[in-house]
């Protein structure tokens, strides 16, 4: 028999609540490993392997040298990002007794592909990332700015990208 | 009629060459901006819309209190890294005149839950991301070893990791 439990936003925070538990009492399950495979399919098409997931596609536009199959690599980044956000507002939202109504995350981010190109050294990745929130619940200016600042403060994917993180690309 | 050219690797590198040259005329036309809308789905679920193609649909593992039908966006991120690097390790071969005949490239990274968990405040980012490269081709070791120091010098998406990208995050 199961028992089906109202939940907030549909999240399941007791689960959450007992990951924190269980992290509290043994820190080292804090540390965790994810992994992803990419194989090329071709010219510029590829597709990324997630444990049993669909593989996710990837080509570039024409303009690129692509032949524009799919979202390319720095939208897909964009993506990841607004993901990020969104489990961090609904699980945010829920901690804080915040009914979400409406959630949706614009992301734009501007690059220079002269470097990715070869015209010139140096940074090839974005340049900046602006994100826009649009939330619609019953909280009041107070509650959205501290669910903002919460969400913002401890983003995976929004720390990885505004931070510089170790990068060892190594041929096999 | 259409006229059907032998590509190495599949790579329309007449089309980047193209792009290359608009560029060095018109240097403007180097600053592109990529854009993604992500949308809540309840939960922990989400999907990021890019142009027209099919939503990218993400979740989390139940024990991170998700409902487990999708990657999760730390797993996307480090797909849209190895996509990103298969498209430089394409275009270089290509530039290069290397035949590739397989390319499957293999990514990890290490994350510490407790600052997404709320547990301790800090860097909730990847504490590092390490990527293997298995490459088969009809080039000598010289020749791969100076395609890889151009494909991680120009990779939009691992220098968006390894650099710490300006983000703004706003409440509409």
């Amino acid at each position: 028999m199961t028992t089906d439990i109202e939940r907030l936003n549909e999240v399941d925070l007791e689960a959450v609540g007992g990951l924190v538990q269980a992290i509290r009492q043994e820190p080292h399950r804090a540390h965790t490993t994810w992994g992803a495979t990419v194989t090329w399919d071709g010219g510029f098409r590829s597709t990324a392997k997630i444990r049993d997931f669909d593989p996710i596609p990837s080509d570039e536009p024409e303009a690129l040298g692509g032949t524009d199959t799919a979202p390319n690599p720095v939208e897909q980044l964009l993506g990841a990002l607004g993901n990020c956000l969104a489990v961090g507002y609904a699980a945010g939202a829920s901690a804080q007794g915040i009914t979400l109504q409406d959630l949706r995350i614009e992301l734009e981010g501007d690059l220079d592909l002269r470097s990715f190109l070869g015209i010139q050294d140096g940074h090839a990745g974005y340049g900046d990332v602006r994100v826009k929130v649009h939330l619609e619940t019953d909280a009041d200016e107070d509650e959205l700015r501290k669910l903002h600042e919460r969400v913002v403060g401890t983003s995976p994917v929004g720390h990885s990208v505004n931070a510089a993180i170790p990068l060892s690309i190594e041929l096999a």
